[in-house]
């Protein structure tokens, strides 16, 4: 059985996030998973964008990391897009960027505050950097390690993947998802742009405070569950 | 009785806010009013600008908020604009986006303090910033409420939005206005980039004091009323 | 006798200084001047780039100001480039942006500190911020003083405008020129970028030093003047 | 014998320089050696990147600077460019640009830190800066000169080149190089890019810290080296 839908929207979502302006040179992947037939699609390794073809993308086993279809080398970050994948069952899309505001809280080793409602659309709540990997983690299987990470920070707060779809990594930058591939670069998108906006918030006002809980709660509500109403709705 | 001019002219306006930059993803919306027809004519909700055309522009009563023409769901900010139209007579236009500078002095919750020339050729003073909702209004008509916001913060500081046609809403973002629906993307992007240059200013000296009001005045009255005499005057 | 080469020409600087990316909305305004023919010619007041034509170009006269050729009102800032050319005898062109960092840099009221050899390419030294008007100048023929305080500035700082082809004015923006029309543009490009440097540089180290004079002489030298050795020569 | 690859090898490389947004003006120039033929081919002198090709790429003898082929004067950077490959005998190309974050820590006087793994996968430890030069170095053979510092302060510090493919001068700008062109590209946009996250990182804390050494060594490895693991591996 071949994965020519899920390599042409892995594809698509590469290149939207190259237009977004999110990826210097090759420093970025996008991947997409279809949990049925248990396997990932994910951009492959050191690949220039502007070659990049629905063909060229990699299908792994979403159990073993193999590959399954394709003839290029998968992206080096694969082990930690799979380990996105069973930590946060309910996701559909992985992106990955060394976008510069995003990245440059995360080697500031500070959480992203949510000072306003182009935050809270997206995330309800701070964006969470993680705690720095232990030598173990990084000389072990790193990229394995760096999703472990991820769901720890998640689990160690209460955080819901589904609530707060992005983190960001020490020292490293940000991972975001979605419930499916698109709303995956939709929020690396929205990540990169609020912390842009947070960087010059506190430039302005170094005492600026988060927004109150109940305008989180009704700009996030505004956007995501029954009661939402922003949109043309579901079909 | 159509009002395809009005929707060919928010439709242009709203790709001209992309054109200049101030829109991520789809965090943006112009309208514009009909005062003779009683209607106002508005961007769809969450729609992608690359194939917005004029048939998407929904047409909205500026009496009962009720759709007129047009088979979309309108802008989830719809009732902010409906306000601003009510409580602002002379208005043609409303451009609210969310662009980055000014979105970071929003969030900081400081006005934008009239610096230079570029900020007293389209505002005539500092750029206000609303206090933030009371948990009240977040819960109830939401939108109404930050056009009623928007309101308030005009009558109780004494100005006239013919005089500073623009708002930044605490923890949210800027709205701007004009006579016309291009008046109002034209302030809109003048707000971002007074915004920018303010942020900057104080970078390089946070003592900076705003201009003397003999030339806030010259340079406000050089583009607006019946002494202008910037551009190519009235045909 | 006509002055359609001169019109061209400015018509390119124009556009060329869009393309440079200093241009917002229509703040900015190149102009060039024929000494030998008495006129200088310079971009109408408040004309979209997208349409501007060498037709659309006024040419003015260098001694009385009045309409020589063309159909349009000439851009309001008129005044100050022909003082500029009657007080600095042997510039060619004249640049004026509202380019954000330059304009920070106006609005801050600091000089432009030499911090590197991109400024000293460009500028012998600091780029000088003028005094602020004072209320009677700008009640009086605003832009014709705005060129007298450029002038008075230079004089008082015993500043050769050949050196030093850039000026702020307080609470407005940059005013750049050059030996002929495209040097100006050129000018107002090296003085955006290095405000813009300038600024950065600040942010990392608070105690930048600008560069030795030995490195500033030797890199102003390196382009300018008899013993220049950057560039192809003159043919 | 003629030169041709090594000349559109190098003029596509000064284009892709401009792509990457690197270059204001004509400040930047890329140049490439073939070490058997004994020569250098360099971007001529301040010639307009719209107009280059692969003909007006000039190429030098290594050894004496003398030009081999090509009618246009040669970069007035040239003997920097001849002395570093001299002095790292193992780089194939060198890529100097004016980059605005770059030239900001340049002219701050401070080294880039190793704040995170997009540096650590380009840059084996911090990226430095060299001291100023001396007034007898800058009035003698500067550019020549400027070459020697830069080996100078690879030598003191014990930086291999290869490790750390770019430095920066001192009140100057920064030079990168690379095992090849392509490379030494990469690597000029990658000191970009990690010196404005690491501008922006200090912003956000000023007390940031570099990553640990363990992850700083594992990042590299996963690109350089006989491990190495990133991309799709040497055909």
């Amino acid at each position: 059985m071949s994965h020519d839908a899920l390599r042409e929207q892995v594809c698509q979502a590469n290149l939207d996030l190259v237009k977004a302006g999110l990826v210097i040179l090759t420093w970025g992947n996008v991947s997409g998973v279809d949990r049925d037939a248990g396997v990932m699609a994910i951009k492959p390794s050191g690949v220039a964008y502007d070659a990049l073809r629905p063909e060229d993308i990699v299908v792994v086993s979403l159990d073993t990391g193999d590959v399954v279809e394709g003839s290029l080398r998968p992206s080096s970050d694969t082990p930690t897009h799979l380990v996105l994948y069973r930590e946060f069952p309910r996701i559909g899309g992985v992106a990955h960027t060394h976008s510069a505001a995003a990245v440059s809280w995360a080697q500031a080793e500070r959480d992203v505050p949510c000072f306003g409602t182009t935050h809270a659309d997206h995330f309800r709540g701070c964006v969470p950097v993680t705690r720095r990997m232990r030598a173990d983690e990084i000389r072990g299987a790193y990229e394995h390690n760096t999703g472990l990470l991820i769901a720890e920070s998640f689990r160690e707060r209460g955080l819901d993947p589904s609530d707060v779809p992005g983190v960001l990594v020490a020292g490293h930058g940000p991972f975001a998802w979605g419930h499916d591939v698109p709303n995956a670069v939709e929020n690396a998108v929205a990540l990169e742009a609020t912390a842009r906006m947070a960087l010059d918030t506190l430039r302005i006002n170094p005492d600026a405070r988060a927004i109150d809980d109940t305008l989180l709660e009704r700009h996030h509500r505004r956007k995501h569950g029954a009661e939402a109403y922003y949109g043309q709705g579901k079909a």
